[in-house]
């Protein structure tokens, strides 16, 4: 027996205790420094003599609801294909996320809407937390069975304020374009959780292998997830992109490109499965790839046809990804990826990254016209070439991968700080170690808690 | 054996002919009273000269469509925790609340927009319809399982006209502001529904205690009710709130709400579970606490830290009433309330309530400048103080208990009429009292009835 | 055993080199053809020296959002009712749809917006495109478990050539008003599949029918895509009606129809099923009817009392059709109707067109003012009368059904190609035949294939 029960004691406050600490610091700073902006306050607003139909509400906020669906929807139910972690999969996403918005309005109050003294927020610093919290819940992924609720919070802690610094150095610093985020978001979701996943790796999880597929049914409650992302990512992608022409192209482009990635996932997943068959892990996951391939250009004049392209490369790569590289990834690089999400966002956002850099690279005063203002506004004023952009923008690309890279590699070693509760080997993908479970059928009674407090990680 | 032949033949027409009845009256009142108003109406609009922008379907109807998701896919799915009650959850929110919306939109239709013989309808009472469906929603869940569908139908005729009576007297004839209805919605909702569970309490409902809890997938299928809700809260809110900033400001007030719910019912979970396990029925349920709780005071300057600090206090209250005071209600108070809406509805309700009496109490020309006049009009054009609206805001809370346990009561006593159809003790919470329920699994024969006539209730 | 090694080889590449050619066709296509248009262009928008308010994104997007969701959420998880089936029900639902939707583009374009050698795309190609898919997915719901998903692309591959003919036809060469299409889309697809069905009719199917049939959480799953197609239906309506008062009636009116045609089906089948109990396949179905039947005079002045009607009727037909007349079908007409399209799309729709003609036929320049113009310009213009335009609405009629037979029994003749391959009779509505299946429960081995080569259609 590993611990006393006064350490067991202490162990089960660690979950309440964070929460109450994180949501009370979190209130204390919302008092002191967040305040409504010009758009939702009552005096500011009729002060400004606007007509209603201005509100950027009107604009923004259906994209807003799309995108909350994929957060909370669409991440939390994909990830429920795990067939004993259900619960742990939709609740940690639902903490994750409600804490990561509200800690990220602050971070990314501080860095991008500080002014004399005061963080000023509406409908666009709500789809901005929800982009952040979409990128924390990119990690979970790749830890996802293998950490505690705790564990996570902490990693979100982390994770938030490297996301706002990445993306400060990147937007505002480099004047780098990233819409949808396929660097800021795809890019260090992904390998900020891999190589966290790797600072935790576990080579004894074969314990836990049994309860690491899915089930029939868990199969097709993740396919909840996939269909909800994948009919909302036209409006991630352009959810905070200009309004007019602007936000309107990028959701078309998303939506080819999703249509594409969804028949070279099906092409691929037939070809490489035994017997022809189709595998439920790669129409879960490599469709989407899609999504997050148009991530930085699907604002950029791509044309349908490169929207198409990208597309079904993502699928295909993605896929192939699920099929050989998964493997390697554990066996050479001992990385645990439980869902893969260095094919899904890591991949695909670094191929998203290089498509922005050609893109870019290809961005004329013809082809945009007056609308390159609100594309490149940088090359618009005469400040860089079309060229230098797109050396910004592979910058950009390296700069991500080296913050998600470091700081992965430190929420690793905050995750394992010995005193925080992490499910032991055998009993990782299990909701029983977190959640008090009912039997799977009416006659069964509560299946009894299988969790070896000797086998305990730490 | 209670029933003769004949007698069960009539109870099984009571629903088909109910159906029939209700339908057949409310087609013929739509035809008599209901019209198209100027917005919808192809004649009237035209002559209007107004701008297609300008017509509020483009304003309100997106809103709309997510309240709808919230009545019909949020609150059935929610339901859907009962082992052996899916269907009637989902199917029963979608009978009731398919009848409530038409006789609500003649109801409120006649209370609120009856201009020369006629009520004249669109995306607003659209909105009106489904809140009101809301209501009706929030009484089902406490006598889910143990009311036949009959019933129902009959609860919902009674509640829509008291549900229309009570809104008209706080918002029309006190003045009273309730944008997303912690009085008028979630208040008279669950009270309404608690009274009506008292009058038909069943002493010997144990013999269906092992129905009553729930199997591993149906929590899952309740959390897409959950995060539903969840998402679309702040749609809810703010879908009849002022054009502009008003609405803007309320959906931002209510995000942050719910965010602070959710961490605030994963920290009491956790401290009062089992072995500081997580429960599925407080995540489920008190993390939208936060929806709740600011449905009246969202749309007013009540500050983002206000926001998060009503959720994280709904959250914490909502979590302790499941754990602690759901028992207490059935043993003392011979409430049998299955889906515990008094702790996600009814205490919310009236702290969002009394959150409102002290709001609007605090609200001053300097603080709302010239939105003053969108969000309290008759302090704005000098009717009446801070105070004195504080005052009617808690008389308002008043009058709704008033009126949600008289209805309560009449409701219980119209649902026990003797010739009602009601399944008996030892059957309640099962679909097959009401269903053809196929078995659970490929191989299986379809279950056998075992409703037994001898036990049945009336 | 029927096929040798090569030929089994050959069997399973079929779905991913057609997946190959039809991507590699369409994007070349795309290339080719397929240009942003002035309201997504960089250029030719700004050019225009629009206000971004008037980009009509945002006045379609928030309603292609829902028709989405219904395409590809809807849709898909009606189907999951088959015990058996859900992967397959959902994937080939997200494959067809993700190709019709493309290859529309290109069909619709070459119709509708084919100017100076470029088709031109932005939002109402996307919902154009979308609604095609839907019609492509009525058809798999005749042939759903049948067919594998070779034939499916090839049956989608005709069916939007057929498609665009039958709408370019109805909408351009004869005037024909049919918004939410309950011709072109619901009567258009539904008898192409049920002639499609008639041609591939299998005698054997007997073989199978133990997994016709749902169980408990399959009538979940298939639950959540009836109540997203049904809360998005006024959406679908009203997605490509004119501006204002038209989007704002069309939603109104399939509103009112839906809820009615929910109450005229619980109370037919509680009237038609054993012992009064409800049964789930008509709540999942003909509760939607209310949504087809309106699908032509949504936009127009149906008036409130109308759609109520009108759903009512729906739903009541819809529910007899489930009851006594899918039998028929198959035992008479040998058309095997999996998903039961003849009555939620078949008999409503063709209703939904002949109450468009009685609606038409009464429209006075009084009832819609100025408004007629955009609902039926040509009588507004004087070059027909309501009679004729009444006429015109039943020709119309007419020529959707002779191209959906024609184009049924073509594609059938299609599908029957003996190198394409199909489910044997012994294991339609099998998903094992087409994807990797995992168990049921955690230490359940994943199950053994059981297709018999031998048995193979062919």
């Amino acid at each position: 027996m590993a611990g006393s029960p006064s350490r067991a004691a202490g162990r089960r406050l660690q979950l309440p205790l964070l929460c109450l600490f994180l949501q009370g610091a979190t209130a204390v700073l919302f008092a002191v420094f967040v305040r409504y902006n010009h758009k939702t306050d009552a005096a500011l607003w009729h002060r400004g003599n606007y007509s209603n139909a201005d509100n950027e509400f009107y604009f923004r906020y259906p994209s807003f609801q799309d995108v909350h669906a994929m957060v909370f929807v669409g991440f939390g139910f994909l990830m429920v294909f795990l067939q004993r972690y259900g619960f742990s999969s939709v609740g940690f996403t639902f903490l994750l996320a409600a804490f990561a918005l509200q800690w990220s309005t602050l971070i990314q109050g501080f860095l991008h809407s500080f002014h004399s003294g005061h963080i000023h927020v509406g409908v666009e610093s709500m789809i901005n937390a929800d982009f952040c919290a979409g990128a924390v819940l990119i990690s979970l992924g790749a830890v996802l069975g293998k950490t505690g609720p705790a564990q996570l919070l902490l990693m979100a802690l982390l994770e938030v304020v490297l996301f706002g610094i990445n993306e400060f150095v990147l937007l505002h610093l480099l004047g780098v374009r990233d819409a949808g985020g396929s660097m800021t978001i795809h890019t260090f979701g992904a390998y900020f959780g891999l190589v966290l996943s790797r600072v935790l790796y576990r080579p004894q999880l074969e314990k836990s292998k049994h309860r690491q597929g899915s089930v029939y049914h868990s199969d097709l409650f993740a396919m909840i997830g996939t269909i909800f992302l994948w009919i909302f990512w036209p409006s991630f992608n352009s959810a905070l992109t200009a309004l007019g022409a602007g936000q309107h192209r990028t959701a078309l482009n998303t939506y080819y490109s999703l249509a594409a990635s969804t028949l070279g996932t099906f092409a691929l997943s037939a070809l490489v499965g035994e017997d022809g068959r189709l595998d439920m892990v790669h129409i879960q996951n490599a469709a989407l790839a899609g999504g997050v391939v148009v991530g930085t250009s699907s604002e950029m004049m791509l044309t349908p046809f490169g929207a198409l392209a990208a597309g079904f490369l993502a699928g295909t790569v993605s896929t192939l990804g699920y099929k050989f590289f998964t493997p390697i990834l554990e066996s050479k690089f001992k990385v645990q990826d439980t869902c893969g999400v260095h094919n899904l966002h890591g991949m695909p956002g670094v191929l998203g990254a290089l498509l922005g850099v050609l893109v870019a690279g290809l961005a004329t005063h013809e082809a945009y016209g007056d609308g390159l203002e609100s594309v490149f506004p940088l090359i618009a004023e005469g400040q860089r070439s079309a060229t230098s952009q797109a050396m910004l923008q592979l910058f950009g690309l390296f700069v991500t991968l080296m913050f998600a890279s470091v700081g992965g590699g430190l929420g690793g070693l905050l995750l394992k700080l010995p005193f925080l509760d992490s499910p032991p080997d055998s009993q990782c993908y299990e909701d029983q170690v977190h959640w008090q479970v009912p039997g799977e059928h009416e006659d069964e009674a509560q299946r009894p808690l299988r969790v070896e407090e000797a086998d305990t990680q730490a």
